[in-house]
């Protein structure tokens, strides 16, 4: 690749370090935007530089946004009385996406996870106890990864939110949609029955 | 997605827009840039639009370049009585691994295709004829892929570059190295049968 001049080896070097695309996917995309036309890749180029300086955390959930508050939190329609809690921003737009919701989210930023050194106050835990001393919410709903991590999180957050005599949930546990139940593992598959709800 | 800053919107359109990434994909890109590091994002952003800004095509071959001469071109080192014609910027990338070829490369930047009206005229065509009136070029290596586009500008090169009396050859066709007899096609094997070589 030495041939290539300094500028495309740049951007072959971005994009390779992206999770999921390795040397060879990178080059082909980046000969891919050479071939695009300008104003495409100028605008592509002035997005990523957006991401940096126009986005910020929601002062409320943690979400990115643009304002101090994000979409959902300044959306008066929605029920201020029901918080989600996930772990990550991504997930928000999975689970906006069953259309089941309606509440507010609270976004963690991470999971607890003492070998890599993820403390509670590595949390975004400040904000949410904040909200939850003014006393509107009704419910928290606790959306974490059925992982080691999620449930330990699960465990800890039970734990802190003990005083605020609050509703506590978590997302039932089951067998996903249009999966096998051949191929279900044993944790899935007890969580099935445990949790299995009369027809 | 709608609860999504039209900046972050933004950037997963254009990666989505890219070749094998899907939406789902240029989310996940998107919430990983968000969070790595300002620099290494805002770097990224420059490059791209270095990408339009820096490069231009090489005079000689139409390789992309940050000056007037490519790197191949301007290293007087390499052979220039040999000449390898290929399709796209990106197939240099892969000759040049090989470590076999020390000549000069030229780019059609494309191959002929009358469905999609690529015709000659579109081909970088005009700067191959110039290059050989100069009388330098001794032999002329066609390495366009082993496809009916590939073979038809072959044919139409083979023609036109008859008027030069330069060698031209190709590149052979064969078995590819690590590839599995039993699922060969018949064409690879039929090529592998007709350029059999002596042990």
């Amino acid at each position: 690749m030495s041939t290539l001049p300094p500028t495309i080896q740049k951007v072959i070097a971005h994009f390779s370090a992206l999770p999921g695309i390795g040397q060879k996917t990178a080059e082909r995309l980046v000969f891919y935007l050479l071939k695009q036309n300008r104003e495409q890749t100028l605008d592509f180029g002035q997005a990523l530089l957006g991401l940096k300086q126009n986005i910020q955390l929601c002062n409320q959930c943690g979400q990115y946004a643009e304002q101090n508050l994000c979409s959902i939190c300044a959306d008066k329609r929605r029920d201020q009385n029901i918080l989600c809690i996930v772990a990550e921003a991504i997930d928000v737009a999975a689970l906006e996406k069953s259309g089941q919701f309606h509440g507010l989210y609270h976004i963690l930023h991470g999971l607890l996870n003492p070998t890599e050194n993820i403390t509670p106050e590595k949390l975004n835990l400040k904000t949410l106890e904040n909200k939850l001393r003014q006393g509107y919410v009704q419910e928290i709903i606790l959306a974490l990864n059925p992982t080691v991590e999620g449930e330990t999180t699960n465990l800890y957050l039970i734990k802190l939110l003990k005083k605020y005599t609050i509703k506590i949930t978590k997302l039932a546990r089951g067998l996903p949609q249009g999966g096998d139940l051949e191929y279900a593992d044993e944790v899935t598959l007890a969580n099935a029955f445990k949790g299995r709800t009369n027809v």
